[in-house]
């Protein structure tokens, strides 16, 4: 299937893109770069500098919203320094690609690929929604012919990680998710309640290592980093958010997903919440897939084989 | 299978208990009476009085505990006396019972049932937990050959109905409640995710009215009153809260059930929210089953039929 990745990479975003090269499944048209993680800019670098690196270099990347819909301007959180590391893929030193950010804007490339593929095109967004809700504003008649939509994003069972209430990519753009969940697109949510159970360990990443290639090496490095930020393990294994929403995109069948009129509260305390609306527990058509649970064997099985794939240039 | 009701009578408990006195699969043995809806004292009150009025004098009756295991006294909330009316019952008058209470402790006819009956008793909770907790509490011992629990509490993917976090039965115990689900016994939460989705309408009534008896007429009072407190419904339905629960006991398989390890907030302004424990998604046995999901035509259809045998005798 025809994918787009909109990223805010961030390591665990440059997993998801490595997905995306190494799955025989998901031919990869383009990268558009949102705010989150890093700043728009630097997450674009990344990404040029990764698809380079694991010999992808025509996969065009395009620049896209450098902030949230509603404010004036987006400033980097520090936590998200401390997770990803300053450069965004954890300090470490990736030789600079050739290859340049496209001319377009990633909100046209996000229409025109619409226009152009339809249903046959699947979009994956790890980072705020603000590119997917920009370009529904722009060019509302694409509703009509979009095709699947996986977000990583939101918290529904589980508290959230930014706030007791609010995950970190909806919490910077609530109003952007809010937009996206009531547009009547076929949205899968896939939320902190499935990635944080699956994860990755500090064993997995020595296969990496010793693949012999520049990206095995250069991820083991990065994938490294972001785990020594997890507390949780201890510094042994990291969550897999944005890698979980890519595998999602290819095998929906290893996710339980429930069905639910969602809505997300973009003011106060619990700004960022995804919530069910409990006016519509009676309405048919729910508006998102919110993954509830999660093979979490098979789909790590499943990442490591296919990133391996995407290191050995497969 | 043999029951404990465990009620704060209240409209919707009013309707819980019906149905275990019409329902030829469940042996009532005993209602305990919490606080909640009404006080304990006044609930214990309407029960005795609906049980005589249903033909049941026999079943016996227990006052329980009168306010939350941390707390000095509870006060009565003013939504409650609207929703449920002054007198617990839609300010309908019942026949004042000649049976009185019995002399034993609700807690320790649980604790002495439990070790009758074994796994062959369910008890459905339909108030704050407080009886069941401090029951575990006096007798831990218990917790070895305990059955199932279902109560009515609780919401994990909407939001609560006392604060955006907060449903109202874990709100007015919260520790309660986080006793109970953190105890291993086998629990059900039929939270606002389930009882929402499931109505009784002002129609529905008249057959109840037109039955002949004078539960019947009572009841049809009693609910009237009931949804005419339901603005979401401007009126003319009402939902089905521990109804639900009572169903849930006896026909788990029209639910959905997601199982996880939830807690319960105790403290702060989300203190009663019932959220999953985000550091346990890995571990096995989870705690609760949440019910996510119901087959609202079925319960609906089933409630009114078994309500309709108990208000004539069957």
């Amino acid at each position: 299937m025809k994918l787009i990745l909109d990223l805010d990479t961030g390591i665990d975003d440059a997993m998801a893109l490595a997905y995306a090269v190494g799955s025989p499944d998901l031919e990869l048209i383009g990268v558009t770069g949102t705010y989150g993680n890093v700043y728009t800019k630097v997450g674009v670098q990344n990404v040029l500098n990764l698809l380079e690196m694991m010999g992808k270099p025509e996969i065009p990347v395009f620049l896209g919203e450098k902030k949230a819909l509603t404010q004036d301007v987006f400033v980097r959180h520090e936590v998200s320094a401390r997770i990803h590391g300053e450069n965004g893929v954890g300090q470490v030193e990736l030789p600079v690609a050739a290859e340049h950010a496209s001319q377009m804007d990633a909100v046209d490339f996000i229409i025109e690929s619409v226009k152009k593929y339809g249903k046959e095109l699947v979009i994956v967004a790890t980072g705020p929604q603000t590119n997917l809700a920009a370009a529904l504003n722009k060019a509302p008649e694409i509703k009509e012919i979009m095709g699947k939509i996986v977000i990583m994003g939101g918290a529904l069972t589980v508290p959230g990680n930014v706030s007791p209430y609010a995950e970190a990519n909806i919490s910077k753009d609530p109003l952007a998710a809010k937009i996206l969940f009531e547009s009547g697109l076929d949205v899968t949510m896939v939320g902190l309640d499935v990635t944080q159970r699956s994860q990755l360990t500090l064993e997995d990443l020595q296969a990496w290592k010793n693949c012999g290639t520049l990206a095995g090496e250069k991820y083991a490095d990065m994938v490294a980093y972001y785990i020594s930020q997890h507390e949780h393990s201890g510094g042994t294994a990291c969550y897999l958010h944005d890698p979980s929403a890519a595998v999602c995109a290819v095998h929906p069948e290893w996710f339980t997903m429930l069905p639910m009129h969602m809505t997300v509260v973009t003011e106060g305390e619990a700004a960022g919440r995804t919530i069910g609306d409990p006016m519509k527990l009676r309405e048919a058509n729910p508006n998102v897939k919110v993954c509830i649970g999660v093979d979490s064997p098979k789909l790590e099985a499943h990442l490591k084989e296919i990133l391996m794939r995407a290191f050995l240039g497969n």
